[in-house]
């Protein structure tokens, strides 16, 4: 994990850019919308901003700062996630009924953190090198959570009866007709699968190898609205042969006929609920998204096709020429809503048929950090691409995202591939 | 349920006087704790405040007010709390997770439907005296509920783990030696059971009947913490003979060893959770409440007693002059903590050996408001008294609350009877 | 609990007649039925052979023979049933996975016990009119189980689509309409409730004691099936202001839309599984059975009436002459079906509106047999009357059973009463 | 799926035994122990010998028997296991409670089938080449579902407190030491994965293809129970950092801390139940079995080492020269207990670290067959090697397992793997 913030950005200007983007993305909420948990893998908003500040404080002041007292030891129990090695925590689906510690307290601990680490960026301490590289590592904790900021802010008010905006910035509408059909193409061989290069990428990323591939093709664009509501149409969620069984059973059991956020009006016409606007008319242009793996691995077998493995989806990512992204595009965007781009990377995650496991070599760290990736590579499937979410410095070719196959709150999509070259 | 506004207070100034006191109660809130819900059986304090405001719309206005616009239908859907023939509305255990409407809507709302009603009822409406009759009756509804607010608040703030105080008013002390040991006596024969007179009661205290009692006698006092204590320390909680088998179990599969709010210090002391003050020794001269029925039976049973029945109660308060409380102890009281007054009324609801079921002759009321007593007759036991939470004017004689046999979140105690006179 | 065999037969031919008639009634079974738990309430029949015979081993040969070996200790775990006193046992609902002990071992278990018993009654044991009394009370014990192995054989046969029959002896069928509208009356007073006389009784019939009741009426005959057809063509299970909330709610979420064993063909016509020739077609003359308390409830509700507390019930049978049926008439049935016979003795188990609760001055035993019927008084209704199923030595005027208000696999059924004299 | 039969047993003679084989495993028996179900993934062993039956005629009587009469249409329902196109069935969990069929009847259907399939057999039907090509998968399936007999059988009975005997043969001991320490060693490079040659396969052993694996080597012994009692008295369940998340999760939860069978004496001393025997000792120098692919996850992580991949697996098994076993050694043995016999197939199941995916070009039947294995994979691991239960014919090379990573009831082993070549 070495250095990568650009030469332009000091990493104390880098790490104060992403402390405020936290607290930005929360500006629009009501005080009521901070503390709720209507799912237990939605936290509130208010856990989010001060988890991330935990992770300063624990994992750095608390580690090298001589004698540092904390701002309050009661607060670890309520902000520490999963670490074990970090002490007893609250239950995480009881996050939502604590009403206490309340946002002001919160704001005023995110200061106090944001000023300490600031000082000791600045001081001599023998052990700076060390300390860089850590607050550039929970700066990419705090962006993993600005975007669970935002699928959780989704979840909270795209499932009240009101559907209130979370910006009243109007939503894109585009044609990707010029992407349709059209495929990258990966011959037979041997590929470098891993994360390569100098700057930042998590455990999970490495160690770098070989995989062999055979011919196969990927298509350029994401699956559409279009394209998924004729499945629906075509009885695809009722067709048990397309399904894994343990995903029919699911959609059966919770009696799911359509994407999250989806609902009916009165005439058939189909809704979602979007970050931008509230409810709007589901546009059969756009990439859907918020479906599980398992609708996903539905959608591809009725489409004649098939998921792409996590290693063809970086092969061909790297074909493609690394699939980064137009930055002004990227940048444009605050409705958080995904667009039929033709790029790898921004619009959704991507399910993969690859289940989540250890690299070769894979290098788990010592002590917490090993919790950090290691202890989920079981019964999770890989994600690929990054989202309208994800913050643009967190999107890379080698990233790898992972989520239960019922997980459907992420900005989660359909990318198809094939056997063969034609 | 005739006429009970005293003469020297119009019903307008009473409905405002009710109307300003659940507001009041909510005043040493912070906004996150008007949302959650930590238990289902616990509301959210905004939806209090919001539905009690609704039965007046629904019930008043909409019935009786000509074209009346409602202040928004989409309300309807939040705060209708289980009447079915109000049409749908939200599963009760999933309140906790609406940030909208957000608190100062519900404020709005409160002031829009105060002052229609205050308009309202200084009209010559052809029908006013039902209606006056149903702003009655939508007082005593509101009165239940701030009984409930202060319960569900307690809830919210003493299973939080900082323990926050709702009010920092040091807590009474007092001794109750005075009453130890002390009986009523009643003689065996006919007793009247219900409510007689013209002030206001509910259906289900209705109608006055006969019963037949054998000589008894009730203690003067409530239980204490410290007969409590002791039937802890004698294993009270593991010894089966003590217990109603469903009652053990519902201990064993819940580790229930002690009642609510009840939390040993590292010494091994106990301490509770009060809203004065926050968590505080227990005080064994004190009532024991926050115990459920299962508890209350085993502990009596342990004390060689038993519940009363609640005929038996009634009768007994009727024998002791009413059980009619001094105006100025109850009113002085604004830490909402029982005490050892002697009193058989305003220091703890009592669970009593009767299951809720309908009296003779029950008149259950035509329509939705059939609802609101008679659909409840089922598995569920009588409590008698009022407790420190139950406003004065709400609370009488012949009163019949009821609750399940494990819940414990109400301030609810024990009251000891024994057969024969001696 | 005196002695109620009479004069013609002696308890030692009582006592091997009831030990024969338990094996009698299994003998319709194959292997494969005796083991099973299609649901927590029933036990597989080869365990009730079992239980009623470790009630006699345990609480009569263990504890009165000097130096009495058990027959096999690990069977204590097995056949103890909730006896808190006796030891640990299995798990109630983990009874249908025990293959052993075997069906062969438990019916040598029985013959051994069956003979110790009868070496006890002959010999001139010091204590020998205790234990005469304890064998009459286990013979009791037993009768009740030989009620639930023909209600749990009837489940685990009338849930298996094969539908096979218990028994091939046609079912009787017969008209009513000579009861039609006739009731008992009972006037306003007081009246006499419990267990008078010298002959057995069970704790809870116990102490005798005054009611005071107001003038009502009872049904002389059972509702009918055809009757309970015409309230479920009305709605009735969807009409929820016929229904407790507990009620509905039950209904609701277990899709309950008809008495259990209740199946409907093809072309709509209702059929029902009973134990003499299996799947039948319902005869609307005949009583409705297997109902829950909830359906009796609504049920009466819909039909302008109410269910009689068990007090009621009690005096309206005395009243009647005390309700004893014709013994030809009970004895001849083998096919275990309820009759439209008028009587108020055994057809089926009624329903009424009374908590199961202590008697005034109840006298709960000490020790294990305080455990019998103590242990359950809270969150049930009482039934009486006795059903087609019970042993005609085991019906009487003041039995009480009991029963939660969901069950319906025993012969339950509903008797309506009406306030007023006419 | 091509011709495995050897040219010395007719297929017709291959069919008739390994139907013989699958009642003879039944013989030990008591005719309770055939019908119930302990535990949701366990079957009835009537089912199951109804089951396989069921497949013969449903697959191939009623496919290619031109009028043919099914034996009873009814039993489609209760021994159609999972395929969705084949018309509806019982639910899983509901077996254990279906007491008929009875066994009488089951075995009159075995006889009839295996009639009329020997008929077919013996006819010169046109189809005769598809018709013996599902006559020899059907008889893989019912071997499959002699090892399920077994380790269901083994889960009744070793849970029964009882512990009876599946067969008195005396449980065999050896010592492994030869094989401690020892490593097959496989170099970096392409292998190739899959099924190969002519004989049976499954398709998911398909297509064929190539794997690039990195230096490692694989350990030529099973870990033993003396190994895995070191990593317990190591506090290996307690100690987090060596699990996954979800997996000490498991073990927390369902309070595991040991292998499934293990018993502790009052003394401290393990034993633990065998087929062979019933509870024994557990010995040391034999391998652990019963563990779940959590434990063996945290097991491998104790030992510094890990699991191999599948992929890994069969290249060093290929290294190996094939992993097959000894016939007399196989055959020897009838009292299904792994043995420490120093090859790759026939003793346990080993957990794999690859997650159950489909192969490249992995060609899922059409139709109901492709139901068999191509809609579970998701959320399994794969187990490779065979076990003591596993016919032997049914072991190879290139056999794919799967399991869900809780499962313990069948003979699941741990294998440990190292990157590197020393």
């Amino acid at each position: 994990m070495t250095k990568s913030i650009d030469s332009n950005t000091s990493l104390a200007d880098h790490f104060l850019v992403v402390r405020q983007q936290s607290v930005a993305l929360c500006a629009p909420l009501r005080p009521e919308d901070y503390v709720v948990q209507p799912y237990p893998d939605v936290s509130p908003p208010k856990w989010h901003l001060g988890h991330v500040t935990w992770f300063f404080e624990n994992f750095i002041l608390a580690e090298y700062v001589d004698g540092y007292t904390p701002y309050d030891t009661a607060l670890n129990w309520f902000f520490n996630s999963y670490y074990e090695s970090q002490g007893p925590r609250i239950t995480r689906s009881n996050r939502g009924n604590m009403t206490r510690p309340e946002l002001s307290t919160i704001l005023d601990y995110r200061r106090h953190v944001d000023e300490r680490i600031a000082e000791l960026l600045a001081s001599d301490h023998r052990e700076i090198i060390r300390i860089r590289e850590l607050v550039e590592l929970g700066c990419h904790h705090e962006q993993q959570h600005q975007e669970l900021l935002l699928t959780d802010i989704k979840y909270i008010l795209g499932t009240n009866p009101f559907f209130p905006a979370y910006t009243d910035e109007p939503v894109t509408t585009e044609t990707q007709a010029a992407y349709q059909g059209e495929y990258l193409k990966v011959e037979t061989g041997l590929h470098t699968i891993g994360h390569e290069g100098s700057g930042f990428c998590w455990d999970n990323e490495l160690s770098v190898h070989q995989v062999y591939l055979e011919d196969f093709r990927l298509a350029t664009s994401l699956v559409a609205n279009g394209d998924y509501l004729r499945f629906m149409r075509d009885g695809g969620y009722e067709r048990f042969e397309l399904w894994q069984m343990e995903g029919i059973e699911w959609a059966r059991s919770l009696e799911v006929k359509a994407p999250l956020y989806w609902v009916q009006d009165e005439s058939g016409k189909w809704l979602h609920y979007q970050l931008g606007g509230g409810l709007q008319p589901v546009d059969p242009s756009l990439p859907v998204t918020h479906v599980s793996w398992y609708e996903a691995d539905a959608y591809a077998r009725w489409a004649g096709a098939r998921l792409p493995t996590e290693f063809e989806w970086e092969a061909a990512c790297k074909v493609a020429g690394g699939g980064v992204r137009n930055d002004q595009n990227w940048s444009d965007r605050t409705n958080f809503q995904p667009l039929a781009s033709g790029d790898l990377l921004g619009d959704t995650w991507e399910w993969t048929n690859s289940a989540y496991l250890p690299y070769p070599r894979y290098p788990r760290p010592e002590g917490a950090l090993g919790e950090y990736n290691g202890k989920f590579m079981v019964n999770q499937m890989v994600l690929r691409g990054g989202s309208c979410a994800t913050p643009q410095s967190h999107a890379r070719v080698s990233y790898r995202n992972f989520f239960q196959t019922d997980k459907r709150w992420q900005f989660t999509g359909i990318r198809l591939a094939w056997d063969g070259l034609s």
